[in-house]
Order: structure tokens, then sequence, then C-alpha cells
């Protein structure tokens, strides 16, 4: 396996062995995430941080990460100050911009463009999102989470809810889990179900997947993973009311889980969530946030090549 | 004393001994402010610095101190690129940047908001000013200036000059030098005045408390502290032009003032005291915003538990 | 020669021998841009980066020298988030801001500003462009890339296209090659003309100069240093269209060029260049790019005095 110079564009650019290899590179990097240890691994490397569109938590995550290890960072955290406005192409900005550091990581709105960048680019891009497209380091950050709080991912049963339509996240992670021979249950209003490409595909990997409208007979649920219902999908705000408050999580909800089920949430939340849950055992969400540094710690060490 | 994992919220939070303990602190920083010797004190620390209302200079005063003593910085500048755009509430925020860091620099236009986030947040929380509420980094590189220019705090007459009534710095300062024996002469526009509850607790304190409406007679003074008075606060701009002028600071005004006595101003400046007087011996102003640096570097050092 | 101290606003400041010294430091960070080789010379130091006018690309191109050397910065990237919005005169920003650090890197939309800001400040001042003016550090860029491609600038024959009216870096880059002897073509619409005195100038130096509005004849040139045509500068979109598509380089330009003739463009480019010339060996603008960081780590080197 070798990572040294490669792109991070989408979760199905690696195999299941190459994700494997970095949770558990991951993992070796939780004391030094915590600043429990120190590192210079990444000293007198510099990380291009290009963000086209806003993101203070993955331009946060990303940029403490490669802190951690010793790194620098330059570059901007929203599209404004970019030679765009100038009538600039993408191509011309990756370019420039690779001659300042060792690592690109971009975030953009339009899907594909990080594929478009990596192949103007010499040095690694690293996919920080790029609009309806992939979100690789969530996904990776995603299951990360589930392997450190379970002890595996085989043989879980995960739930997704929430937005299974137009969220970014919960695509490449139903792919994903397929991937590790994860079961899992698609739970959504009518009009925001997992398209049926992502459902065929699941099955066609071999897993049994359950297609439902309620959050009722959770009670084999091993991870509960929670996206947020976004107001604008809705063309009337009391229809939104309705159909998010039917799928919030409070503490009724949990009365018949697993005891050891955890509540996962790419964050942010609005209101899918009560608070009063963030007290319980079952409040994986900001674990999971914090997951972000070392996951994308192993990323940045492993394509500069510091790492094995 | 200990400042390990303290929050730094009021200046009311501390003590005269444990102010004192941080300007002694401060005091050992200086040469390493001015880049005369090298430290690597914070070393692999992580600083996050939440500008929820743009401050640029409590903002880059905070960052070289964390930078001076070799500590790393993440962040942003203003609230426009941050999840609060997308509904997500101060705590999650906070609760999130901190899985990124070992301290978080904030300021907010909400009163109370640093408070708030203190009691979500594990790591320390340095409060960088909250809206109509405290700036305690402001009030405790004022008494250094003063302690520094003057040997001491005890005993000095200090003249507080401007809008008393709103300046968010006045009343904690006024509260601080109170603490230390100080008495004080508050000069304003009667629309301007100090509020009487500061005006009391000083008074009650033990200290000495004159209250003006002129600049006359302050052959006396030992620190003219002077503030900005803001045009949004008069609805004429004539009124307000007239009145700013009467409490202009110019070589005039310095006539019949101690050898001695230092000017001192948060800033930034408009009108309030002419560029004259930058030359003069009086002017102690941008020595006032070098000294924002070494007491900041004392603070991160101290709730980091780097020095006791 | 003794850099350390000094400002860098124009380009006429230097001499012909400490350009040339500048260009052999430069070539010997070279390395050290690459991450080749790792630096800490400047371990310690902290440059403001202060843009009141956004740039990414020289900003970014600035932080990323500070930092290969192992220096670290400090600043803001557009002007929306200063003191300048409550009516802080410059003069007052750049005290401020040299409290906090050793070196200001400085970019502003107004003519003579880092002029002005070098006579209040007692760091360095590296102009990264005001306005109508200068732009030092671009123009030593393109004379070391110039240097690096051929060896010596001495003797070469450079032709200058595009809008060389109001080019700001047209006009330094004209300067300083005449002061090298550089016999230079400047090839412009007729309403975007070299201004006289420029042209005078450098006919004044000892060179040859010849004026021309097409892009024919240029087998003899070494150097073509391309710039952009604004379509602001046109009241008409249509006549902006058809001027500057006849002065478009593309591979049917290429022709009947020198083999090892060298294009350049300060970037960013809209339309001047084909894309198909970036594949032949005559494209030489993204190395362009890259020289920016060594040359301006030799700047911040020699005006801390790291270096001599």
């Amino acid at each position: 396996m070798n990572f040294k110079g490669r792109d991070v564009i989408s979760i199905k650019d690696f195999s299941k062995d190459e994700i494997l290899h970095i949770l558990k590179v991951a993992e070796k990097m939780v004391p030094i995430a915590r600043s429990d240890e120190k590192s210079k691994m990444l000293d007198g490397y510099i990380m291009a941080s290009l963000f086209f569109e806003p993101s203070t938590r993955t331009r946060l995550s990303f940029e403490a990460a490669m802190k951690r290890l010793g790194g620098n960072v330059i570059g901007f955290a929203q599209p404004g100050t970019t030679s765009i406005q100038k009538g600039e192409t993408l191509a011309d900005t990756i370019r420039t911009a690779e001659s300042y550091c060792d690592v690109i990581v971009m975030r953009h709105p339009k899907e594909g463009s990080a594929r478009m960048a990596a192949e103007f680019a010499e040095v690694p891009i690293i996919n920080g999102g790029d609009g309806a497209g992939h979100h690789p380091t969530q996904c990776l950050l995603d299951l990360f989470t589930i392997w450190k709080e379970k002890g595996k991912i085989e043989g879980k049963k995960v739930a997704l809810l929430g937005d299974l339509k137009y969220g970014r996240t919960v695509h490449s992670l139903a792919y994903a889990l397929a991937l590790f021979g994860v079961d899992m249950v698609f739970i959504s209003p009518p009009e925001l179900q997992m398209p049926k490409e992502v459902v065929e595909e699941c099955k066609e990997m071999g897993v049994n997947i359950e297609v439902k409208s309620t959050l009722e007979d959770i009670g084999d649920i091993d991870v509960l993973y929670v996206t947020r219902i976004q107001k604008e999908r809705f063309p009337d705000p009391e229809e939104y009311k309705k159909v998010a408050g039917s799928y919030r999580i409070d503490l009724h909800t949990l009365k018949n889980v697993k005891e050891d089920m955890i509540i996962m949430h790419p964050l942010p939340r609005v209101d899918e969530i009560s608070p009063d849950v963030d007290a319980t055992k079952h409040a994986a969400y900001f674990r999971q946030t914090f997951n972000g540094v070392p996951v994308r710690m192993a990323l940045l060490a492993l394509v500069l090549g510091v790492v094995k």
C-alpha cells in the first residue's frame, strides 16, 4: 500500500484494506490530536487550504490536523479574495497555489471540481467537499468513529436518518458501510428518500437494506446516524416544521434503544437532536467531530509520504 | 495560585494578588514579545481565535502572543464564514471548536456570551470582548501599562476621559483601579457620564472619586486615560462635533500637566488626541498597544499551565 | 551591502548590484521553497501581512515564503475587518501592527501608501503593491525568472506586450530591464501604449526601445512578457474583444519565435494566452509564479538581517 502523492477525491478511490489502514494510522494520531503528545512529523511542509465555499468546521479541522503535526497552513476561507473574481480558471488557480505548498485541501461548490483540480496539480489534492459531489474525509471520520466506538464495523446495524436524498455525506457513507458488510435502515420522509441507485448499489454489494419512513422499531440498531433536514427543501414552512418534528431525536426516542447504541451527526445540527440527549451515553457526535482531526492527520501524513 | 484551566471572562474573577501575578508574568514575557529572546513554551498547542465580531487589534495581538511563544492558531476573523449562519447554537460551535484546540479566545457582540461559552467548554475560554460586557485582557494591559510606566499602581491619580457611559473598557478599568486603591477623576460630557453604579461601587471600595465635565485642573493627574466619543451616540452631528472638540487632547491641553503624566488610549483613536501629541513624552498609547502582547502571552501560558 | 532594517518600496530604491545580490540569495532559497530542504532561519519572527486590498497570489506567496523559513504570520486578507472602518489613520494602523511583528508586508489600493507607512514604522515595510504605484517584489521575481531561465539578464531582448499604459508591473519592469542594459520592444494597442516618460527614461539609460502595435516580427525576442488587457479600459465591449483577440498568444503566434524564447505573465491571465501554450517549452509563467517564493524569502531574510 502506498499513499504518497495520492489524491483523496472520493471514498470510492479506496479499497476496504486501504480504508482500514487509514483508520489504523488515525488511531495512532489520537494522542497528538489531543496534544497529550507532540509531533514535528510535518515540520516544514505547507498545506494550502482553499475554501471556495465557506465551511468553518472542515477548514478548522484540517488546519488543526496540519498544525498538530508541526506543519504550516496558507490559504483562504472564502472565495471573496481570490483571483477567480478576475476571471481566472480553476486550473490556473490550482497550478498557482501548488507553487506555494506541498498538499492542497479544497472545498468548492461545484461537483467534480476536486477531480478536475487533481488532473492539473502535481501535489496531492484532498477533497474537502465538492458541492453535491463527494466529501471523503467526512466519510472516513464517520467510519473511524464507528470503528473506534464499536470495536469493529463489520456486522453492525446502522440506521441513516433524515434527508437521505440531498445529503452529501450519506450517499458516500452508505456505499462505504456496504463495503464493510453493514446492514442498513434508511429512515426519511417520503420526499427525501435515499436515491434508488444508492439503494441498489448497496444491495448488489450484498447487504440487507430496509427503507422506512418512521422512527419506530429501532431497538436493534447499533448506530443511529442523523442528518439535517433543510428548510429550503420544503416549499411550505409549515410542512417543513411537521416533517422535521417527526424525525427529531429526544429522550423519548431513546427509551427502547440498545444500551450501547450511539447517535452520530455530521453537525451542525439545528433541531434534529434535542440538547437533552447530549448528556446521555448515546451522544457520540462531539467525539465524532474530534475524530475529524486524527483522520485528517493520518491522510496528510500518508499523502505526504511521511507515514507509510 | 493556580491558573491552569481557568477561564478569563471578567476582571472581577481575579483578586488583586492574582492580577499582580499576571502582571509579573507579563513582565517576563516582554523580551520574547519584542523577539529579543525566542521561546517554544507553547510549542504544539493550538489557540482557536473565534471572532464573531471583527476586531483586528485584539485578534492580531492574541495571535502574535500565541506565536511568539511557539504556539499555533486556527480560527476566523469574522462571523461570515461560520456554521452559525446555518442556525447552529453558540454552545455547539464552542464544543466543536474545542475539539480542535487547547484554548479558545472569543469575541462576540452579545453580552454574556463568553460566560455561556465557558459553561460548555472544557478548554479555557479567554474573553476578547463580549459586546457591552467585559474585555478583561484590555483591562489587564491597561493595568500593566500603568504599573510598568509608573513603577506601581497604588497611590496614583488617574483621570478617565470621554465616553464613560457606553465605553466597555472604562467600567472594568474603574473597578480594577479602585481595587488597587487609586483615586480617580471621571471627565465626560454630561450625557456620557460614568453610570452611577460604577461610581458608587468605586466609592464603596474606599477610593476618592471626582466627577467633572471639563478638561480643566488636571495638574495633579498621573495618568490621563482617553476614550473615543462615538458619533453614533449623538442624534445631531453638529452637537457631536462641538462635544468631541471640547475633549480633544492637544499640545495646549498639556501645558499645565505633571511632567511625567502619561496619556493612554485603548485605540483606535479618531480625533480625540492630536497627532502632535504623539512625539511628546506623555504619549504612552503605542507602548500600551504593545503591552497587549506580553499580557496575553502571560494569560495564555498561565491558563495552559505552562507557567505557574 | 546591508539590507537589515531596509524598506522595500520601489525597485528604484535598489542599485543594480543590490538587485543582483537579492537574486543570488533567492537562488539559494530555491531548495527550501520546494521543501527539498528545511530551514528555521526565521524561527520566532512574525511577519504582519496587511492586505487593505485583496490579492490572493501575492499574499499566499509571501506567507509561504515566511513559513518555509520557519517564521510566523499574522494579518488580514481584506480591509473589511480593520479599524480603518472606525476612522483610524493608516499611520496609527501601521504603528499598532508593528507592535505585534518584526516586518510588515502591505498591499494598499492607494498610491504612495507604502512609502507613507515606511515613514511611520520602525520595522521594515515591504510593499506588496500600492495601487497604481509600485510592486517591487513582482519586479524582482520577474528579473529572477529571466536571470534563472536565461543564465543572465544583460544582452537579452525582451518584448512587453498588452496593457502598457495602466499595467502596474510593466513600468517598473521596463526601468529595471533598462538598468540591466536590456533592449526592449513595447507592443500594445495604440490606446494602451507605454507612457512617454517611461520610454524616454529607458532611452536615457542607454537601451534601444522599439514601440509597436502588432504582434508580428518577434523572431529575435528572448522573453515575451504578456500582461492582461482589462475589459474595464474599453467603453465598448466589442472593441475590447477585438483588441484583446489581436494580442492573444496561441500556438500560431509561436511558429516563428526563437526555440528558447520564454513567455512570462504576472498572472492571473484571462484569455491572453491560450491554454494550448501551457504544454510548450515556451511557457515559463508557472515557474515564474513559483519564483515569487524564493525571491520573497530572500527579501524577508535580508531585511530581518538573518542573511547578509
